[in-house]
């Protein structure tokens, strides 16, 4: 009998929620984990506007079987006040990716977007421990990821964007919660180990590059969250240059290990850890499925 | 490649309302209608509280790729007033038991547990045509099947209920709709070609039977639409008599034809005529999936 028809009413619901969700891949990636789970769980996508998040909110809240949102854009950071707790992460980046529906009514939020991307890059051999780092982009991902790679240890995090004052309260930000040596600077890539480009250029054709890649250090690792094209052009670029590169599919592996694991699953891309060095621990859903 | 994979970002969502959802049949019925079809849709149950309705109404409203909902108890009722639209039988009967999502974000309901319950009975060869029906019970089912029996042109239709002013009310709609020749009488079987159980009596062990069955006309029509045991003891007790009898099982079967027809499935279970003779008929949904 195909899985499909498992569906029954006793099924626990796991939703996709954003706008557009019509390219989305991960109620295919979740319903893929349930299978070799044996688990009675389903993920579908539920389109919502920007607009009509409270009120789907209200409504998510009367699904007694509901137990997960994953949270795509536009909802990462209104919907940080539509849950009754938030984990660390979640509160410094004030946005999250997912939220845990749990059996006595409460909704736990928390944001793994940066945690991923630094475990796909250790998975990469790209871990920024001891290592000189250069974000560009204090956006949404860009907050994520600078937490998440200040907590990881580097030598130091050097943060750029267009937008100079919201950089400069990344930096304060991060350096105030972690401690890590983190300033503001230019969008040189010269000089730095690892290169991270958290904006958006590169996902429409025509895009400017975000760092010049003929500054890019021989041998050094580059980072690329945007999915538009893979490789990148950053990426085919730095390659090029002798780089080690990562984009956006990597990162997004790296972020279903953790969010997987917040709802209850064990989730290990291709056999690799799901036990990374460094990185905040996730706390683990106990229910049983 | 399993069907549950095919879920993704386009995939149309239709699902079940109700509390408890548990045992719920119907997620299962429509995905194997689904994937016989090569339907981009899936079936999810929704548990949702009576008193939780309003808000669930308002959440589902913002999903945009939501294409229809199967409603059950406890909302058959009250879930008329969410709606735009009620179809000839929903507003008759005021209650429903699907709603269509239109893309024009308009909310249709329909009301098929009547006609569906007449379309298994012709099924079975108990169309109620020229015969003398008596029905037993006129709460939410009893007041579907009485508005689907007179529109097919009993001789006679007797209803009675213990609730005598419910029965009487009934009597009048029915007639006043349908001018089918429609009374109020006590629930002695003899003399009737078919007799409909449409009471809860049955459900639990020990209930009282909702006719004698001992004075049961032999060769009669006996339909029982409880579901706890198949078949019912009433049914048992008919089949003794020498009656045919007829199941809630199968009764929810022809509510499924309807039901799926007005959600743009054309369903045939076992190659039975989705063409009942006499009974309203269902405005096709027309997109195409």
């Amino acid at each position: 009998m195909p899985p499909a028809m498992h569906i029954t009413g006793t099924t626990r619901i796991y939703a996709l929620v954003g706008d557009p969700v019509r390219t989305a891949k991960s109620p295919g990636l979740l319903n893929q984990v349930f299978i070799e789970h044996g688990a009675d769980a389903i993920c579908v996508p539920f389109c919502v506007q920007a607009d009509d998040l409270p009120a789907f909110v209200m409504g998510a809240r009367a699904m007694r079987n509901l137990s997960g949102l994953l949270v795509t854009m536009p909802h990462k950071q209104r919907m940080v006040d539509c849950v009754d707790e938030l984990d660390a992460t979640a509160r410094q980046v004030q946005a999250l990716n997912v939220v845990r529906c749990q059996d006595d009514g409460r909704w736990i939020g928390a944001m793994f977007d940066g945690v991923g991307c630094v475990l796909a890059m250790q998975w990469e051999g790209g871990y920024p421990a001891n290592k000189s780092v250069l974000l560009v982009g204090a956006g949404g991902s860009g907050r994520a990821i600078a937490f998440a790679v200040a907590s990881a240890g580097p030598q130091r995090l050097t943060i750029f964007d267009v937008d100079e004052g919201r950089a400069h309260d990344l930096v304060d930000a991060v350096a105030g919660a972690t401690g890590c040596n983190t300033c503001f600077g230019a969008p040189d890539p010269q000089g730095y180990e690892i290169v991270i480009n958290a904006t958006a250029l590169g996902m429409r054709p025509g895009d400017p590059m975000p760092v010049n890649p003929d500054r890019l250090e021989p041998g050094g690792f580059v980072v690329d969250i945007t999915t538009a094209q893979e490789p990148t052009p950053l990426c085919r670029a730095a390659q090029t240059r002798g780089c080690r590169t990562l984009g956006g599919r990597a990162m997004h592996e790296g972020q279903a290990v953790y969010t997987l694991r917040f709802l209850g699953f064990d989730y290990r891309p291709n056999g690799k850890s799901a036990s990374p060095i460094g990185l905040p621990s996730v706390p683990f859903d106990e229910r049983k499925f």
